[in-house]
This record gives structure tokens, C-alpha cells and sequence, in this order.
């Protein structure tokens, strides 16, 4: 019997779909996965269907392994030596940042963001009912010296400024990474203004070109006092499988007990037991690295593509990111066009995204993102023509209406 | 290789622990779990290893088929036809109550539950920084009139009384079930009060004796308008696995749309995609079924043996619950005991339990909970002896002084 179960991400026919940051069906590890899973019910037994520690298995934390020499193997780039007070399983990074926010930030205090930032977030930090202040963020990433003056003026006010949720390496939505020179300077702003720093990590793994830049976690040892205040969420959605829901965080003791002392983690336990040691058995056996390899590969012929494409094929007055890794870029568009009327006409000539508003706190509509991990090159190249198409139709129609902003997506539709 | 993964239970040698409500290990299906597993990797394939959509595979949400009228078999004695509007996966009762309380309850809301009730709802409810008011609780289960009179003052004083939590049936810690006029009266009481009732079902399958009372949420349409204010939450934490993580909730549709399109769940889709696809896998092949009836069968024979242990060994003065499904029941011990003190001298005698205290909002600290789940009949008989035993040695003490309370565990102690 075969079993239908529904995706996430919808995928109508005749549109090539840049909105979606899902990994490839194709490109899922099953028989890596399903290997792991067996050898999870002999090697380890009942005790992985059971309730797990609030920390969650040592197998995982470890990496598969005895004590803290080997914890590094679960995120192998990242360059710190960990303590295994330092680290806890999660079940994501979505719910890992939720719960972090319910147990650290008080109603009333500011939530920092990029702008754009990833778009969930918003909508989650949204639901919790937290302050949110978008940060200025430009081709190096987050402008530290505008969060800086962000942070004083939420003091000047009487509130606390209290977190900053950041995706600094391979950023969701444009691919930028924060600059080398940046990342300790926001280190130092964290330990002046009494900052936690979330680290949303979770493209690390998934570089193409060059290496991927060192952690904000993994520099912390390095700017004095930081450390306590830099919190790093790593998941294994992207490099083994979001549907296992496992991840884990790296930060500082306190927060970490904090995080599996809660009261949610004492009833559950570890929110993510049996697939954590799934995960843990890949990252034992070699698996894990081979797989990350073979995504690395893959993904990065996709990004190519698309980069190739987009470059042969934008007109010049547009602007776009060119990522070392992640599952997105940027497209700026044309001063005067918003990215959210090119969404019809873009989907009339074949291809969708998701245009900058729905990324930006203070609604900044300018830019548009694209994501390339669910086709192939050949795909994404079509994909990069049909966009240019609809910003060239968009561009014509602006032109004939004499400069001002006047096209009308409604107007122009087939049969209107 | 075989690894060891630690149980989030504390097993200390020479006490039988009663203070857990943690499947036995012993009884976990294993085999089931790993057959359904390896169909879920044939039957189903990539999707279930990917982003699920936010209200969860509708091959779970379905109990393995079609359409409506199957519904319900993911919880056979629900007792109430379901539309798929309703119905919605989640990771486990905790992970759920967590988001329904950060979506549905606001700062300075007041959250009403069972006084006892289960502790660690509450330290939930504390992380969230909730209001709690706990309200008097009998061998009929909640007073429901005290509840009334509970959300008067609350709304009395200008503050929103949001939120009634309870363990209706087979009760965490008690093992007593709300008596069915009560649960009528509790329905009407929800509609005149506008207050939302979340009722955590999670020990539903498992009965012993005579069977199940309706739950609050099947019973919900004959109460008029009081659909609209009642969720139920469910999960298979006792029934197969609690470390698939992987539950339900079944309300109004207006809750579960605002829980499944949350930003949380908008961003890591369902929170148990790959492991609800397993446990729909066994509800589709008939092994979960199985399943409970033979947990029904070992765990009813442990609830006698502790039963009838204490019927025999308790003196008099104490009294207990015979609950007729469930992990625990409740041993109230006679006046001036106070169960906190009586943890030491239990535990020098051999078994262990946890005291009213933890699961009481206003202190009360004269019941305990024992867990029957994890010992065979044999020692569960053996536990009681012992429980009796230092209850023995407390009374001897409390008479030795004179009536008055005066027993010190402290100076009691081998060596002190």
C-alpha cells in the first residue's frame, strides 16, 4: 500500500516555485536515514522511545561518542571546544528560538531583527506578543553601528533591549553573511548592552564557495565576555531532514539549564528523543558527513545556476546576491517598482517568490527572494528568464506611463 | 555497537520509585514501532521526512484512510464525529498546551487548574508567566462549583479568566475521573463564562475498569455553544511511545487554525511530521489497537496489585484512590502528616513517591502520588508494604511526642 502524506511547500504546475527554503524531496537521504533508524532499535533500544533527558541524548550531543573531545562532531565546522553543559537537544530551530523567547524575553522588551530577516521568526517573535525593531542590514550583513543606536535609543525610552535574532551566516532571505569585522563588533555590543544573541545557524553546513565564516558562538571566546551572551541554534533540518525535527543549541550553561529546566522540557523531556538518535546514529557512522557533501555538491550547482542565470539575464538596473552557501538570494529591484506588484505578472509568466514586505519589519518592499534548493540547474535558469520577463514587461509598462509608478497588475491580466 | 541512551527517569538502586508516570520500558513496542517505520520508508517515502504541512499529515489526522467519517479511529473511543478543520498533529500534550497558552492567553490572564493537579502543567504555566488559581478538587474530581465561584472573583476584580486546565478523566495525580454530572455542569459553566477549557485526554485508552466517561470535548455538543470553548488534547505518549513525540488535539476550528497557523508552525511545519507518519502507520495496520489491549491488560494488573498492596498494608487512617485507568493514584495521609517529611523515611524504608506539595497551587502538602507504570505487580505489592511501613514509623513518632507533630527525618537518620 502507498501512502500519500502532503508537503509543506505548495507547488502549483507551470510555475517554477523560488518561494520555498525546503530542501528537495529527490535530495533527502532515505536510505541513510532508514539505515540509521534500524540501527537505532538494536544498538539502542527502548530507551530511545522512551522519555529522553531534558538535555536530550548524550549519543547525539556527543556526536555519537564519550565525552567532550568529540561533542564538536555533531556541527563539524564549529571551531569550539564545547562542554556538555554548553549544549541540548532541540527539536529545531523554530521551536528551540520559540521556547528560548517564552523563557528570556519579558512582555515589553525588544526583540532586534534584521531587515529583512527571516520572515517566520517575525511572525512567531509576532505571536508572543515581543517588541520588534528591524536593524538595518546592507551586502556585509547586519549594520552593527545602526543596532547599536537602536539598542540606546530602546534604553532611552525605558525598555529593555533584550535579544537580537540574527542569521549571520548564509542570511535567510538574501545569502549574505555578516562580515568578519562585524561579527566581533557585535560581540562587543552584546557584553556593552547586556545583549543575548540567538544565532540561527542553520545553513552553516550548506557552503559552496570559499568557507563558511566562524560562528558568532565560535568567536566568543575571543571577545571578552561575550560568551555569555551568544546562544547558537543548529538544526539538522537542511542537512539530514526537517521532518525528523532535531537540533540542538550551543550557548552558555545558564541559558542552557535554563532551556532544559523548564517546565515544558521536565514534562516532555527531550522533544526530539527518538529522532535525535536517528540523527546521531548518521553522524556515528559517517553518514552524516558524506551526506552534507553530496547536499553541498548538489545544492551548489543550483546556486550557480540560478546566479549564472539571473546575471545573463536582469537588466542592469536590478541588483542581486551572489551567497557563498544557504538556500537563498536577493534580488533588488528597480527604484519605483515594489517587489509585491511584480508577484501577479512574475506568476503569469511562470515563476513565483516572495517579495521583501513579507521580510521586513518596517515593510520595505524593494527586494525579492529566491530560493533554489527545489530545482535543478536547468530549472533555475528558466526560472532566473521568466523573472527577468516580468520585470522587463513591469519596466515597459512604467516607462509607458511616463516615469511615475502607475502599472496595474489587475488591469493587466488575461481577460480583465 | 550498542549505545546507551539515558532515561529522563532516575532510578536509584534499592528504592522502588513510585515518583514516575514513564511507560516500562519493558513494555514498549518495540517491534510494532520498527515494522511501522520501515513501511513509513516504502509507503510513504520522502514527504514524511520533509516539511509537513502545518495541521500535520492528514494520514494520521485520518487514522490511516480517507475522509471524515475515519477520523475519529486515531482515538477510538472519541465518541464524536470530527471534520478535518478540527483536528490537528501536534508533538505530545506539553509541547501543545505550551503553544495554545502562548497563542490563546495573555499576560495577566488567569489559567484555572485541578488543586492537585499535574505539577508540571504547572511550572508551565509559571515559565509563561500565567496567572494560576487552583481550585478545590474531590473523589468526584474538580469542584466544579468552586470553579464558578473562582472565575467570579477573578472576573471580580477586572482580570480576564481565560483558561481552564484539567486531567478530566483518569487525573494526573490522583487517578480519579470527573463524575459525569459535573462534566455537564463544567461544559455550561464554560459558555457562561466565555473561559476555554483545554482538557490533556493522554491517559484515555488506558482503562482498567468499566469504561472511559466521555470526554469533555465528545460531550461538548450536547451542552449548547459550549463546542466553541472546549479542546482536547491527545497523544500517543502512553498508547505506543513517549519519545516519537507525536500527539493530536481535536477542538473548534477557530483554536485549531489559530494553533496551526501560528508563526511557529507557519516555519517548522507539523512539529512530529516523520513520527506521526510511523504512529499513523500503526493505526492503519490494526497494531496500535492490539497495542492498547495489551497495554490495557499489564498495566491493569499493576494498578490492582498496588491496590490491593495498600488495601492491606495502609492502616486505617490513610486513604487512597482506586482509579479506573491511568498511571497514579493518590494515598491521603492522616492529619497532621505532611507528606514532604514523610519522603525521607519512605525512601531509608525502599520506595519513593512524590509529595502533594508539588502538585498543589496552594501548598497542600497531606496526599502523594504513587506511579504504578513502571513495576511489575510483585514489587508494586512490596512498594505499598514499605510505604506503610514508614507511614507506621511516622505515626509511632507523632504518638512518642505526644500527638503533636514533632517527627524530625533529620535526626532520624542512620548515623545522625
Amino acid at each position: 500500500m502507498s501512502f500519500v502524506v502532503e508537503p509543506q511547500a505548495e507547488m502549483r504546475p507551470g510555475i517554477i516555485e523560488l518561494r520555498w527554503g525546503d530542501p528537495d524531496p529527490a535530495l533527502l537521504p532515505m536510505e541513510i536515514i532508514a539505515a540509521a533508524t534500524n540501527r537505532v532499535f538494536t544498538d539502542v533500544g527502548p530507551a530511545a522511545l522512551n522519555y529522553g533527558t531534558n538535555e536530550g541524548p548524550l549519543l547525539l550531543r556527543t556526536g555519537g561518542g564519550g565525552g567532550r573531545a568529540r561533542a564538536a562532531r555533531i556541527a563539524p565546522r564549529a571551531r569550539r571546544p564545547l562542554d556538555l553543559t554548553e549544549i541540548a537537544a532541540t527539536n529545531g530551530n523554530s521551536p528551540a528560538l520559540h521556547q528560548l523567547t517564552t523563557l528570556l524575553v519579558r512582555p515589553g522588551d525588544v526583540v532586534f531583527v534584521e531587515d529583512p530577516g527571516f520572515s517566520l521568526a517575525l511572525r512567531m517573535f509576532r505571536d508572543l506578543g515581543v517588541e520588534l525593531m528591524g536593524v538595518s542590514f546592507d551586502q556585509d550583513g547586519l549594520d552593527v553601528d545602526a543596532l547599536e543606536e537602536a539598542v540606546a535609543s530602546v534604553r532611552a525610552r525605558g525598555v529593555r533591549p533584550r535579544m537580537l535574532y540574527t542569521v549571520a551566516t548564509f542570511h535567510n532571505p538574501t545569502g549574505v553573511s555578516l562580515a568578519p569585522e562585524r561579527r566581533r563588533r557585535l560581540l562587543e555590543i552584546a557584553v556593552e548592552s547586556d545583549l543575548l544573541v540567538v544565532e540561527d545557524d542553520v545553513y552553516r553546513e550548506l557552503v559552496y564557495h570559499h568557507e563558511a565564516p566562524r560562528s558568532l558562538w565560535s568567536l566568543a571566546p575571543e571577545v571578552e565576555g561575550s560568551s555569555e551572551f551568544v546562544v547558537r541554534l543548529g538544526s539538522f533540518s537542511k542537512t539530514l531532514s526537517p521532518g525528523l525535527r532535531s537540533g540542538f543549541l550551543t550557548g552558555p550553561a545558564p541559558v542552557v539549564e535554563r532551556f532544559t529546566q523548564s517546565g515544558l522540557l521536565d514534562s516532555a523531556g527531550c522533544l526530539s528523543q527518538f529522532t535525535s538518535c536517528i540523527v546521531a546514529e548518521t553522524v556515528a557512522s559517517g553518514d552524516y558527513d558524506a551526506n552534507v557533501a553530496r547536499l553541498r555538491e548538489a545544492y551548489g550547482a543550483r546556486r550557480d545556476a540560478l546566479v549564472e542565470g539571473l546575471r545573463r539575464a536582469l537588466p542592469a538596473s536590478c541588483a542581486f546576491t551572489e551567497p557563498d552557501g544557504g538556500f537563498f538570494l536577493w534580488v533588488t529591484l528597480p527604484e519605483g517598482i515594489k517587489a509585491s506588484d511584480l508577484v501577479p505578472v512574475a506568476e503569469r509568466h511562470g515563476v513565483s517568490f516572495f517579495s521583501g514586505a513579507r521580510f521586513s519589519v518596517r515593510g520595505d518592499d524593494r527586494g525579492l527572494r529566491l530560493g533554489f534548493s527545489m530545482y535543478e540547474p536547468v530549472d533555475l535558469v528558466a526560472g532566473a528568464e521568466r523573472l527577468a520577463d516580468s520585470i522587463a514587461e513591469v519596466l515597459a509598462s512604467h516607462r509607458a506611463s511616463g516615469g511615475a509608478w502607475a502599472y496595474s497588475a489587475e488591469a493587466d491580466r488575461p481577460g480583465a
